[in-house]
């Protein structure tokens, strides 16, 4: 059982936007134990889209089109779908109904003619709801292969997945089961690591697949497999991570397969009922921003200070101008110093602080570009660390993210 | 002159990663004048690789390949490119000098054995020097199409890019120009821009095409056109975008070619010397973070607060509780108040507050989800305004901010 995801849209082409619904669509259809063979992404125009369908047929048994559906006369999707499937328009009344109480409830103007040619569908398809757009999705069948077509908005995309496509797959489809395990790994590269788990990996049944995902301070390491039997499955790979993990039980932090580390400290903050807040220099409100993204946060989250310019740890955080004078601003003291305040100010249990030199330019710290102190103030008083993270600015600020949410994750479990 | 960019990774098939490389390649294909043809995505697997491979040779001129290169056995690339190229394995001096050095300056211990296999490359290759890794690129040809092949670690892929592959293609191939314009506009959907443009959209030459780009709560309409006069090509589509720009000069707010709206504040703020702040309470550090992660930033952007809890915004930005119970958390004066409140703390010359609900839970606020209010104080005083962004946390924040930075932008403007 594979599938191929062609998105469609010169935008894809010349890079400006990212392909995100590729990556949405492979996750959940890897869940349902569908392998993802290939994504293409290919122009808008008829005849590379009709070679793209036509070599996908050859080779898998779904596909799944997204984008060049939309009221605006740049979208050839359609048009391409009614001569791959020698098809003609016929008006949906279903889709007609739906645009217009789109238009009434959301829009509150009337439909343009444009939009009520998205009623126009080809004859053979099978017409999926769009919730949240006026482009429906379609599911059409040639020969063995099934093709759906999705528009490219994402959040429309999304909804019709969930709702419309993968329903319709499960009940369709009998598919074998996939699993992954991810062991997130810290501080070693990955020819150290390989070295370490050579004999280990030498016993490995064919059948489990290992892969190496260096990126960042971190390597994960993801063993795949799939079969008809779930339970089996999932002992197998179970069985052969708990090995892999006793053998770099030092540098491992944790599974990557369901749950985050940012949702991973959420929820025991919220079991222990306890509170955070940040004090975000180098990493300029990169980690809260990390933090806020999830719903529920505000129940554990207080808040941050991000004190960019360097008197400004001084005048509303409270840490004495001499102290960094003295010591530095991207220093131990300074960074504990800025985590013990902000517990204070936003009167949380736990206070992540980051102070170092995101670069390019060295600004007030006589550090390298690079340098970065992160202190923790907790129950258990502070902890604290300092780090060379490189000489990329974006990098720097990446890792000094991951190496945070590392910390405070330690940190709360000795709780 | 086509181009297809091929990435090698089940990492990106199971949808663990983001392919932001394809996004990075093809934009900087684009600006030298060359048409990316397909992006395809395909398994660590050597049938696949190969078919790939040769499918985009009967229809480009350059294959550029991602991936699949690193000290790890799960690397196949190699072995696929000796095949295709009907190739031996050779041992490059220049590759293990690089090995060395860099595990010298950087890893400061010897190389293992898998790093130095890395030297081992294919005969027929000219090596590209990887200024960042172990892992070398390779330029290779099979009659008329050039095949690159890069490691797929962003940083790594990149230095080849702007280093070895982008000079060599300029001096090897003789490329049109490609030259698109996009114009950014907020408030108004695509069914209505195409009827208001719809006169101007039946006189545009056929050489001129044109996209719709929506994204929320804004459209981006982007022109573009190619050949070989670079500076008659951009006097059309200029000439083209006037007229539109003309059309929809209410909700148009800038092109969208060089510098994003971030950049634009930022070079206007330093220019003036002129300094920002922000108090993020439902954006949660995503404005923040924003403009941190632009080099520079440190020049005019003093900090932030993100006071996520309602009590905050009393006790750090010192927003009277009589004010947020008599008005609503999430309210106009609350929201003018933070700004101006900002501005005092940081004692900076613009100030950005941002208050509201992102869901999915209504929490302190009385209104609905997506209700979000946004003032700015600066040296004109305070301007504000409320907005309803839908029902969806992530594109309630995404929405947030793009209007934040709409707003900024203008506001300095007027000055």
């Amino acid at each position: 059982m594979l599938a191929e995801i062609i998105t469609i849209g010169d935008e894809i082409l010349i890079g400006q936007i990212v392909d995100t619904n590729s990556v949405f669509i492979s996750k959940e259809l890897n869940k349902i134990g569908i392998q993802v063979y290939q994504i293409t992404s290919v122009q808008d125009e008829k005849e590379h889209i009709l070679r793209a369908l036509d070599l996908a047929k050859g080779k898998v048994d779904l596909v799944l089109v997204t984008g060049g559906l939309g009221p605006t006369k740049d979208d050839i999707t359609k048009e391409t779908f009614l001569e791959f499937f020698d098809d003609k328009l016929v008006e949906s009344q279903m889709v007609l109904d739906t645009i217009k109480t789109i238009f009434k409830e959301r829009v509150q103007r009337d439909p343009l003619p444009a939009n009520l040619l998205q009623a126009m569908v080809p004859s053979k398809a099978t017409i999926l709801t769009n919730r949240h757009g006026t482009a429906p999705g379609m599911w059409l069948q040639k020969d063995n292969t099934v093709f759906v077509s999705m528009p490219g908005v994402p959040y429309e995309m999304k909804g019709l997945m969930m709702h419309e496509v993968l329903p319709r797959i499960v009940s369709k489809f009998s598919t074998p089961f996939i699993y992954h395990k991810t062991l997130l790994t810290y501080g070693k590269g990955e020819s150290q690591i390989e070295r370490i788990i050579a004999d280990w990996d030498a016993q490995l049944p064919s059948d489990i697949k290992l892969a190496y995902l260096p990126s960042l301070g971190k390597v994960r390491l993801r063993l795949s497999s799939k079969g008809p039997d779930e339970q089996k499955l999932i002992r197998a790979v179970d069985s052969q991570m708990d090995q892999l993990h006793g053998l770099l039980d030092d540098i491992a932090i944790g599974y990557e397969d369901e749950t985050s580390i940012q949702e991973r400290i959420s929820i025991l903050l919220q079991k222990k009922r306890q509170t955070l807040s940040l004090a975000e220099s180098c990493t300029g409100g990169a980690i809260t921003e990390e933090i806020t993204k999830f719903a529920g946060s505000s129940v554990y989250f207080k808040g941050s200070i991000v004190p960019y310019a360097t008197e400004l740890k001084t005048s509303i955080l409270g840490v004495d101008a001499d102290l960094i004078k003295a010591n530095n601003v991207v220093s131990i003291p300074v960074a504990e110093t800025m985590a013990i305040q902000a517990n204070k100010l936003f009167e949380t249990d736990y206070a992540l602080a980051t102070t170092g030199i995101a670069g390019p330019e060295k600004g007030d710290g006589a550090d390298e570009v690079g340098t970065v102190c992160i202190a923790i103030a907790g129950p258990n008083g502070v902890v604290s660390e300092k780090f060379s993270f490189g000489y990329l600015r974006e990098r720097v600020i990446a890792k000094a993210t991951n190496k945070a949410f590392e910390l405070l994750l330690k940190e709360i479990l000795k709780n």
